[in-house]
């Protein structure tokens, strides 16, 4: 039997219990809306985590690079597909046009004619209908098309080529009310262009739990919430006791009294920040703040604690951002009280393609 | 025949001219000036090129984790290795005592006590001295002792312990004054006491040019300079024509007249900022600007650009910090010309203990 407090430093544990839960509170809420559950898998990257996922009552699942269909779908994890990015070029489109011969429904996202007609011709060349949704900007500023009048747009355009099948409408993340505002606009030139919109799809784990709220939503893809972190803390949808990803660190030096130097730098807690301060919440000492990271050493100031580790004590840290310390590493930890229950390889770590 | 514009994206690539031309210029730097190099492996992570390193006449190499150490000896690169992060507990004092039996020299930093006695016993244990050198702080605010006279108390200590042997003062990065002011009061307090110094060890690529102006340096440690990047270049120390690592990235999305959006997100550019603003030069179109990241997507600001690119396009990304783009992928491709001449895999990617 391996013992938690047996691991070396640094690792990334997960605590069972606490991700069970959160699989069960999402899926419950969403059922409770009607809403299907596409969970996103690029936060963890573990088909075993996948399927659990399923088993609890997911639609089925969302990738966001060619790479993880593949590595989900040689797991068996879903049979039921959405490849949240623009597929571009002939390398991807013949990647994407063989696992299309073995998911029951993969489908793609696209948001301008290039996509389009790339996706066409492969549907083309391989006899096989390409399934499509058209990525909406509400608000968020990355993919997209920019207006309701540009999705119907898009939409006449590639329904005109062969081998698209419309499936709907797509965002990320939900805001409240700009997501609301265009999709309703975007559901009204649908259907007065004679065009059924069979998908509304959101995303996002701070808006999961007011999902409702934008009540065309026929699905909603969140990945975090699987193990929740410091941002999804900052934004109120999760305490520190929903947070089931903890990076197990040893305190290597303390320098002098205010600073201790802990064995998790950038290369497994990265330095994604978006909305937080730091790099990460200390579990055993909250007042100390993670000031600074180099790519092997984490600072921690330490003027605001009482308490004070030595040299060689371990702390767990709760990241700002779960998705890219998975990515980080070769295997995580599954964790029940002090045994370590598994040992997950991060099947789809590194698919950059 | 490979060609580098066959490479699908994203894809971590390397300028070979550029590269050869940094390893001879620093090597033939710090020739002149008598400072032997010891090139920090973490920025590659690639065996193939530490072995260029030490042909071009580096003296050995620098590592910062111990499975760094046991890739690259396993690889036969180097007989000389030091380890500059503190050894803690047994299950590394293990694999530190096993590789203490393959590397003709390797030597780590200590900062500590604690760690000294951990190494100490790990030396008895198996009957091997540990070298070490003490590491000192002498202003970025990591590890090591805080003053010149902590760095003899520490020594004291030390060298009353079975099996450690003494071998100099290391710091990261140089800095001046502060550096050479350390450096001169703990190279007096050491010579008063009666204990030689054989090795001053001092890091960094941007404080590279000017090693010499800190005259006690025996050694350098630098790691970036063999590719170059965003901060080195804002550093002054390097120029974009001396920057080897390129991350070519497709555009997928043209959501808007001035945003572009790149198959290249943090899960290859990383998050790292550090000293500059935004998340990497776009080479064809250098008044892009690239403002935001999510895991795959690179949010790229072209309204100051006059040409714009069209999706599909391929751009070129020098990164702000090369070393922690090495880590997020699995191979790197060595470009001469038109050509890829070599493909790496990074061979000591993820080795985060």
């Amino acid at each position: 039997m391996m013992l938690a407090n047996d691991l070396d430093t640094p690792a990334v544990t997960i605590r069972l219990d606490i991700m069970e839960d959160n699989i069960r509170r999402v899926q419950q809420h969403l059922d409770r809306h009607g809403i299907a559950n596409r969970p996103h898998i690029k936060t963890h990257k573990v088909p075993e985590l996948g399927k659990l996922q399923m088993q609890a009552g997911a639609i089925g699942i969302t990738c966001q690079k060619l790479g993880e269909v593949e590595v989900f779908t040689n797991a068996g994890v879903a049979d039921d597909v959405l490849l949240t990015f623009n597929v571009l070029g002939r390398a991807k489109t013949e990647r994407l046009m063989a696992l299309a011969a073995r998911v029951r429904r993969l489908a793609v996202v696209l948001d301008n004619e290039v996509v389009a007609r790339g996706l066409s011709e492969g549907g083309v060349r391989h006899g096989v209908d390409v399934r499509f949704l058209i990525e909406c900007d509400t608000g968020f500023g990355r993919n997209g098309v920019q207006t309701p009048d540009a999705a119907l747009d898009l939409a006449r355009v590639a329904l005109k080529l062969p081998r698209l099948a419309f499936e709907g409408l797509m965002t990320f993340p939900n805001r409240d009310p700009e997501t609301r505002e265009f999709f309703t606009r975007a559901l009204e030139l649908f259907k007065r262009a004679g065009i059924p919109v069979p998908v509304v799809s959101g995303g996002g784990t701070p808006s999961l739990f007011r999902a409702q709220e934008i009540p065309m939503l026929t699905e909603h893809r969140a990945g975090t919430y699987i193990f929740n972190d410091v941002m999804v803390v900052a934004s109120g949808t999760a305490t520190w006791d929903n947070c089931a990803m903890r990076v197990r660190a040893t305190v290597v030096s303390r320098p002098m009294s205010t600073r201790a130097v802990i064995d998790a730098g950038t290369k497994v807690l990265t330095s994604d920040q978006y909305t937080v301060k730091g790099y990460g919440h200390v579990l055993e000492y909250p007042e100390a703040a993670i000031t600074n990271l180099s790519e092997e050493h984490g600072i921690v100031d330490l003027s605001q604690c009482r308490e004070r580790p030595a040299v060689g004590d371990v702390v767990h840290v709760i990241p700002n951002h779960c998705c890219v310390v998975s990515n980080m590493v070769d295997e995580m930890y599954g964790v029940r009280g002090e045994r370590v229950e598994t040992v997950w390889p991060v099947a789809a770590r590194g698919t950059v393609r």
